[in-house]
């Protein structure tokens, strides 16, 4: 018998689910070699819309950002004329910040210039560069903030608040540390906004069994799409500051707004702007990243929090955790002190940034509105505004027969139908299943990422699916 | 009250000790931000030999690889001349399996370099990608490996074997997994050799209070310098097949070999030598990384493990369990890739790659034997010969007085002599007390990687404050 065998492991790591890249995504991987050996299928390539990795889906990186990035790694470039002198000062910089000319430990600057950012982007409230505390990806810190809030056992083990639907890093980390997950859920007839009531509801029915300790929101939502206003802000800081509760706010997706009157409220912002009554108290971190927005850089796995109001004990505790598992990767702070520290108006590559962000988050945009337009034509699926972030995550109505035909199978009913979708049409989407959702109402959800062309495919071959699979199962 | 203070906070987090950024090197920032600000020291400049960054004490990067780096983060460079062939063949490669043409997911051409890297090592004996895991670092697939073996409640919780003095990695993940730590001291009188006795003493010891499950080998060692003869690494293994142990070696130092009759040999390989007796039944993990060795690309957070032995649920679930917190860093794949692959005899780029890699190994060789041979001219300091990694774990006699000067400031008598040391001669060392060590014998440790000239007046520092100490408490 083997030492490590699936009895005697972690049985927290076993209690992890995580479907975005569960069965389907493995099945796509398979198709797709089947397709390359020339295995005859009803379409010639398979489109992947399943996970949030913008540069994956062929949007193309910034040209600032990569060319500050060469030239860090290979500082012999800083006498090349072809980059513009503005790229080569902040490599010269961001080299200088690092100690010794090469890549080493943290650098102050780039906190500094991560408090730099958030005070413009909060119409000057002040951010201090001691609380910012660099990550590898906003994953990272978030996970840490979970790991650091776990304590108790049975009734007065922490519990911590997530949004259902949710993004699964969440329920992840919470099974792993064998913390409680508190579920509320986000209201899909109104939009995916967030009630208060349902979060008084959810922390009631949680003090029976364990110690709510922390609540995470995340805005603009993944997988719902949504844009919380500015009230739901407020009342979401009241209610935390009520029930004496850590909060923890997801903002990685804070460019990402597109519709008309929506607007990106910090909780920072909005919690200094309520007064000292609030702002005094309630205990806050708050998460970005390199992965999303107009940079779309997963793959530098750069973030940062933030954190109001945090113990300073705890912050010294907080620093060692950090230590222990050394720095974020140093292209990833440099990319991380980009973002914050983008071009100005008065150095020569601020035009062509300017136009690249928008072009990104142009098209973006317009592919929001295509996706709710066109799948709201569809019977059968309902889609609400996708206000902002990279998702939408429609309801499906779905056949008693199809229904039945899943649980035949233990299947989960929207699995079911992603699995039949990705089969006949190459469509690769995640269920609802594996984010969340009220019992006996079935989703997917579908990344906005594709290109305008390949998207469009996409959402007339959900359709003409969707069709089909309501006759055949009717 | 906030809600999350250190009475309330994971009180495994506050177990962690970390030594390698403790209180030495918080003062060491602050003595060197005192010397910019004018204050008048014994010093003109703080000289660290506490931690293990190469290119942070000067070390050159290897220029290929940043080359190589440099293109795959802006194609464009694929245009220009003054970059060789075989950096632009090694960038077109890496950007094609990384999908899209830009930095997308782990590829399976990465964890086949490693496979092949892995067989060119160990003579032939085959390794599969399918056994290999990309990491953040080698720090990231350590802990993930120590999580997964954890399970388990009070006399069947998961033990760990660590070597003692150890890396505060190891010390620190366990604290923070609550898995039980069990020791095995290494024999200074051995030069720090491991001694299967001892592992038995402690196997038996702990079998007492807890399940051990698994055991753990630097090899080069860190924080000792020791490299592991062959016939050790063969007890190690029987010892593990009898004792039904998961071995996990830690070898990412696997280059770094000074001392002459000196050798590395990997534990895969003297596994698979030794016969399917062994080789069918020991389950296995070891660790390489970017950060060590010849190339000292710390900040590229780069890394691997190969498993062997693995049991085909438990890696699924590790599959799971890595891809919630997303891949590596892309940067760090790459940094990865070119260490496996590196240029070949009939590339342009080889000459000069074997150039620099032969001159950082060639210069740390010089300053292993250097410290060793000037330390043991110190009356007090016994140095074990550093045959390897990139430290030395010398042995301090300390007056009696000083002892109980230390103990009076309620510090390990290591801490005070370090801390001294800091004060008086601007030489930043890490306590022993910090890595382990029997009781009543002190240490520190020092790395070798201060530059020729820095060195040799850190070890005269040494000497002449060493003398000075004695003195002063005798
Ligand atoms: C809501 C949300 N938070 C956090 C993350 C993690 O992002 P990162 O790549 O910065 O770790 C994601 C990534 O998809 C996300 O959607
Ligand atoms: C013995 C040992 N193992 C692992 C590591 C972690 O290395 P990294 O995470 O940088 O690959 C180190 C770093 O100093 C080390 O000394």
């Amino acid at each position: 018998m083997l030492v490590l065998n699936v009895d005697t492991m972690n049985p927290n790591v076993k209690r992890i689910e995580y479907a975005v890249r569960g069965p389907i995504v493995q099945r796509a991987v398979q198709i797709e070699k089947e397709l390359k050996e020339g295995v005859k299928k009803p379409f010639t390539e398979v489109i992947k819309a399943n996970i949030g990795d913008a540069h994956a889906m062929g949007q193309k990186p910034i040209t600032f950002f990569r060319q500050v990035i060469a030239l860090c790694a290979y500082p012999d470039l800083l006498e090349d004329d072809k980059f513009p002198e503005d790229a080569k000062n902040r490599a010269r910089r961001i080299l200088q910040a690092c100690g010794g000319g090469s890549l080493g430990e943290t650098p102050l600057v780039i906190r500094q210039d991560v408090a730099k950012y958030i005070e413009k982007r909060d119409s000057g409230i002040p951010s201090n560069p001691d609380d910012i505390y660099l990550s590898t990806g906003a994953s990272d810190a978030i996970v840490t903030m979970l790991k650091l809030l776990t304590s108790g056992e049975g009734k007065t083990r922490t519990g911590v608040m997530i949004s259902i639907p949710q993004y699964p890093l969440y329920s992840a980390a919470l099974a792993e540390l064998a913390a409680v997950q508190i579920s509320y859920y986000l209201d899909e007839d109104k939009c995916w906004s967030l009630d208060v009531n349902e979060l008084r509801r959810a922390v009631k029915a949680a003090r029976e069994h364990c110690n709510p300790r922390a609540l995470c929101i995340i805005n603009p939502g993944n997988p719902t799409g949504q844009v919380q206003n500015r009230q739901c802000i407020e009342d979401v800081i009241r209610f935390a500051a009520e029930e004496h509760l850590f909060l923890m706010a997801d903002e990685v997706y804070q460019d990402n707004v597109y519709m008309e009157g929506c607007q990106f409220h910090s909780f920072k912002k909005v919690l200094f702007e309520m007064g000292s009554e609030y702002s005094s108290v309630v205990e806050l971190a708050s998460f970005h990243s390199t992965s999303k927005c107009y940079m779309g850089e997963c793959g530098f796995r750069g973030g940062y929090m933030e954190v109001i109001n945090m113990d300073p004990d705890v912050k010294l505790q907080l620093t060692k955790l950090v230590s222990v598992q050394l720095c974020p990767s140093i292209p990833g702070q440099a990319l991380l002190d980009l973002v914050v520290n983008p071009p100005q108006p008065d150095e020569p590559s601020y035009a062509t940034f300017i136009k690249e962000r928008t072009a990104n988050l142009h098209i973006l945009s317009e592919k929001a509105k295509m996706t709710e337009q066109v799948l709201n034509t569809v019977p059968g699926i309902h889609c609400n505004p996708v206000q902002g972030a990279m998702y939408t995550f429609p309801r499906l109505t779905l056949p008693e027969k199809a229904i039945n035909a899943a649980k035949e199978q233990e299947q989960a009913p929207d699995m079911f139908y992603c699995m039949k979708l990705l089969e006949e049409m190459g469509i690769c989407l995640v269920p609802g299943s594996g984010f969340g959702q009220r019992d006996g109402t079935y989703h997917f959800r579908m990344t906005i990422l594709p290109a305008t062309e390949k998207l469009k495919i996409v959402l007339e071959k959900i359709r003409e699916f969707h069709k089909r699979f309501t006759e055949e199962f009717s």
